[in-house]
């Protein structure tokens, strides 16, 4: 994922507590709360190892809609798309950042949701079944950190204005395809008869009932082909007190009931000097106790411990490897060391890496960042951040089917030209302008 | 490993057809062909992720001695080494490369073995069970290419002369300790009586008969402990024309039997322009038909294709980052691109990678080296260079036992304050040098 | 010089206006605008072209001794080299920066010196003859600073409590002969006698009168031998508002008359992003108009422009090439560019080079940073800083002499193992540790 | 200097002696050796302190083209630019290398130049005015390498076929304004009148004498304008055996008459293991006894020496960074170290630098290259390459002239939107796509 994300826009929560009209046309704006609990979707294992199949128990129901700010085209290719949404799907609820509803549900006739409470990552994490980008890497990975303290992430699905990126995009202009191929993926086929008197009923008027597919429209989908899924591996994180008690989350990432108590990145966390004129001395050791080492105490302006999702964005900025995502790994990437051979490092996913601030820093506080969010509070002395890469339920064999437990589900695009397509090469040449070479020849 | 590998000695198939006086005091040198088949270890999963125990089923007795060249310590140790292991486990079958054994069967009152007719490699490969070094990283590589066409590998033994580098080397002085650890690892434990009727009689003198450990000396060994094995994976090479048909294989690496027409490379394979003023253009294609797709045409010096254990040695040299052996993954390494923007790349290790000569370098051969050894006949425009990183079974879970199919078994050194040590951040600091910080503070 | 500077303490402008008492021991601190106007030396061109003799008209009289703060040894030796120059050479007076004054002065049975009032940096530039420095490069890039606005900078004479860097700085231990030396540095040789009436009265009691070397101990001082100068090239660098007007400087920069208003950097200017998440975007124009050209528009972290003796310090951290300090040049170095083909740029000294902040970082500011020391106000869209090697007159031919306008006279060690000593050489290998080879052979 | 220069072509010296039939429309071939001594012009100091005005003192005569082989549209341009100099410079004679005059010849009815004996070099010095080339920046590499034995390079006038390149080549379109420029440049304005006695019968038939201006074609030019001259900087190259005595150069850099024993490269020399598996040990100096001192002892694939003019060729693809004509400096760049704290260094230009063949390469050949021309015979132990920038005579104050020793004189393309612009910012960003950004935002 390129440094796109480093645009992310910082958090908004505004504490706006203006009445919401309930008017005629329902231009209003609903509680997110009050929406069933999401449909947790399955994933099957394919012959292309390197892709899993999307399996819905029922239709998707809470879709939760996030896009890039402040771009005009963007907005109206929206507008476009919700509006397909309702009518193509009525059972469907649109959800919004409550910032973005906001801004937008005027513009249409039924109501939206949005989480009008505080903890709205939490809510996230327990009503949204798929969640839809329009935008760039950037908004993905916002989208992605809205679900950062969730272990089981529902699926994204990108659309791209511009050039396609690493994440897998589809072209905005396939989204009638792309959305009905996503929203039907592992549905029985030929799709089950409305006649039938358990499903006929369901809907969103009934939070809780499953629906089946049988009430969508344009029912003869020929053959049911299931999406493909790119499962992303993240970052698992936690700040601890040089006494080894854990930091409290600030928010938008406290948790609502401290369940899992680490946070998750995408792309990367950062320990920066910030605008310190200082360096910041870093001990970094591997493995854990009885077995933790320590790797090396280093000099520099920063470092970064990256996914290979992020391997494509600050990391590569600061010098390291490209890596792809399906290397399970983690990139220990400096910033500026204090040092010429302090190479950037590739480690075992599975490598608990701490990075320990060090006393000679004298109380000045090192900036920590996840995925571009800057923590207010910095670390001090003694503390320590606390890295290994997520756990990530795979299935196992072709045809078998798991749960999706850890991880981000990345719908990438396919048919047509894109099968077989191999997003990452694209990725690489388009966005990165990978290899252009210089000089010629005379 | 480090670069030490481009030391590597030319491989010396000294055509010396001298007669061997077969004289009173057997210091001679008998044909390894003639040595029992050799006993295909196991490997056992721990709950050590990271490392497997190796299960003998039964004692091994055709040890492999490879040794540095032109080093007057390393010689002296081989013959305290040598002597030690026939005094102490008569039954051993004492093996060298044979331009060694010419050297050395002199200082030893006991016969020795080497391969004796042509196909030296596919004999070791039939013959030996465990192979021990004597040197640093670059023996233990001399020592894996003997095993180049081989699927299966026997265990290798490191011990150092001095820095212990990446590969887990044991120091010189613990060689009675790691050779016992070796030998009697997987055994029933108290070993087995030697009144057993069945075993008494095991020696070399009846080839083919399994031997136990019950005739060694020291036979109170209390409790013991299984040697720990790091696999290092390979990668899997073919060399192809342009029409599709497959080079043959320059000895040393040529193959008896034609079972298997890859070689494998325990740290890389090199493209290079060699002595020309031209650069190499080169076509990298990844995934293989129908899903191979061209990553980018390049122009360079070189390219590397390497295996993380290669990743400190040339592909460091050129700019690689740093991959602990146990990602598995290949690194994609320019030599002096002609872009400002080719950056290393790090891809899983079962992506087949192609580089394909261009017919821009109009009839100028590029050479081919695999982990350091030349081949003779360079490439020209169209043949290709066919990677991937080779499989490796895995027992799966805890205590469950396999064959070895895949990779080095490289012993770690244990015992002692080795227990739980990171042979790979030791070598980092030690061999590499890793992060010396520069200038003060004041 | 390394990166030393970063440790830069914040300048301290303690506004402590407690009464001095001036009591019996006169352990007092006395204003430095009280003493005489500084001697300003002149450089004769060498056989060795790379080097300068220094040429004192009248012997230096206001020495200012800058020392590592917070450092228990340097403050030994620091009353140690005190007592001795007073002992030595009583018509020398001892300065100090004023909080250090305030720390020290209680040590010390005769006044020393210090600025009183409010522009501590222009009385600097009047009054010191010479500056010491005991500490490392830190120390003399913070002696350095305080000439940041003087075209023409008192010899500097440093003393390293360990290490040797890249600045010539000479052993403690060496203290009286290299003062002996810097202090006689281009007297007549034998030194006048004090027979001669007009110069025997002069000493501190009468401000404004010329010394000689008469009455200093020792006089039998045998063949005077000339202290060597490497002129160190500095940048000139001006901040200006989009509509062309300059920026003020803040303090401890602001200029007392706006004389020069350009302040000089021995190391570098640094833009950085600082605490923001969002990268800065500049516009990099080389030449003056109207021969201005764009360069390029460039995505980063930060840009550093350099001076070679900054080579070695923030830029060498960033990626830049080590450049000889007598390389004619400027570096242009970015800080995690969002690029893959930017690469360091060296530019003939006399580029004008101008980094603009452009439109789209939409009113966030920019860091700016002169040799270590930020500014507290950044830049915001459409300012500028503009940067050129300052101008450094020079002798040209062997035996001419010249007075001292631009650039910072470092003297260099010598005599001894030190002559044709080369400090940058040493400072590579001791400081950088460069080139600390990997691997073994074998 | 792009990398371009590698596909200079091996040197032809075909020794072909057929004799050249001298018939009706002489489409012959002449010797070189018979055209008259060549017109040394001088350079005048402009307020542009960076260019140089070209003053020829009397008419260029002598013209050697120099074209890129094997491209059919440079062949026909070349036809083209020579008959429109035929035509309106009659008294030009035209040169060109032996195997082009040997291909081209043919295509013209008056005869043209070569020089038909052995020592090619040494006639090129001695009787081109002006060299003139076709073809990109790999051919002004091979036209330079024409002088690699002269310390005075006559002027060299490039067109591109396409992109235009670092050296300030003019589009071919321009080619008769282009010449037109450098062919008066210098003369007096207005031309003086052919009625001049003493001028009038100045022609190529009276070999000696010198021509005026007065007879070209299109008298009235107006305002003459001088060709602006880049001097670019060369290394002056030694081969030394242990014992100190220099090594022969091999063709075609074998000296006439031993005047000059050095030779000289317009990109780098490079130091390189070839095809040897073996690293190279090379202990590097600078400084020239007694003042001689070790910089490093290093081990490589190779080192480059490289001018500022080089820094955009081999060395920006070993990641040297990129300086500017116009720094006088040398680079040092390794090929690969084996060192993670090998970084490029760059130092001023008179620093003699010596790099040393290590004893270590026990007896192993390293290949040198001087501009991409490898030498057949390789160094060994105890060898030394001894590299210096050469010393470039300037007039020193705007509007003094001096004569053309030392340099490569590069006439850059003015006039029109090309005036004020500076070719190296211009190749930055089309011949190395400079800063490519990736990524987007979103």
């Amino acid at each position: 994922m390129t440094q796109a994300w480093r645009c992310l826009r910082a958090i908004r929560l505004t504490a706006t507590s203006r009445c919401f009209s309930s008017t005629a046309h329902r231009r209003e704006i609903r509680d997110l709360a009050d929406l069933p609990a999401r449909v947790h979707p399955k994933v099957k294992e394919t012959s292309n190892h390197d892709l899993l199949a999307l399996q819905w128990p029922s239709p998707p129901r809470n879709i939760l809609l996030v896009r890039k700010d402040d771009d005009t085209e963007v907005q109206t290719a929206l507008l476009e798309y919700v509006n397909h949404i309702r009518s193509s799907y009525p059972d469907i609820a649109i959800v919004f950042e409550r910032y973005v509803a906001e801004q937008v549900h005027h513009n249409f006739d039924f109501p939206v949701y949005a989480p009008l409470s505080e903890n709205s990552n939490a809510l996230y994490q327990e009503k949204i079944d798929l969640t839809s980008t329009l935008g760039g890497d950037g908004t993905i990975l916002h989208a992605a950190s809205l679900f950062a303290t969730a272990p089981r992430v529902p699926p994204i699905l990108s659309f791209s204005m511009g050039t396609l990126g690493f994440l897998g995009e589809w072209k905005f202009n396939e989204y009638k395809r792309a959305f009905r191929q996503v929203y039907v993926s592992g549905a029985p086929s030929p799709l089950k008869s409305t006649d039938d008197p358990d499903t006929s009923s369901a809907s969103t008027a009934k939070p809780g009932a499953l629906q089946t597919w049988s009430n969508i429209k344009g029912k003869s989908m020929g053959h049911t082909r299931s999406s493909r899924i790119l499962m992303r591996n993240r970052l698992r994180i936690g700040l601890f007190h040089s006494d080894g008690h854990r930091l409290p989350h600030e928010p938008p990432f406290a948790h609502r009931d401290h369940e899992c108590e680490d946070i998750f990145a995408l792309n990367e966390v950062l320990l920066h000097r910030g605008a310190l004129p200082h360096l910041a001395n870093i001990t970094i050791l591997i493995g854990s106790p009885p077995h933790q080492r320590t790797l090396t105490t280093a000099i520099a302006d920063g470092f970064l411990v990256s996914t290979p999702t992020g391997s494509t964005a600050y990391s590569l900025s600061s010098g390291g490897s490209i890596v792809h995502p399906l290397v399970n790994s983690l990139l220990l990437t400096p910033i500026c060391p204090r040092s010429l051979s302090f190479r950037p490092l590739v480690l075992p996913a599975n490598t608990p890496i701490t990075l320990r601030i060090d006393g000679s820093n004298r109380g000045k506080e090192i900036e920590v960042s996840v995925d571009g969010v800057r923590r207010q509070q910095g670390l001090k002395a003694g503390m320590e951040v606390r890295v290994v890469g997520e756990e990530v339920t795979k299935p196992g064999e072709i045809g078998q089917v798991a749960d999706v437990v850890g991880g981000v589900p990345s719908i990438v695009r396919s048919g047509g030209a894109a099968d077989g397509e191999d997003h990452w090469v694209g990725g690489l040449n388009s966005l990165l302008k990978f290899n252009y070479p210089f000089g010629e020849d005379g």
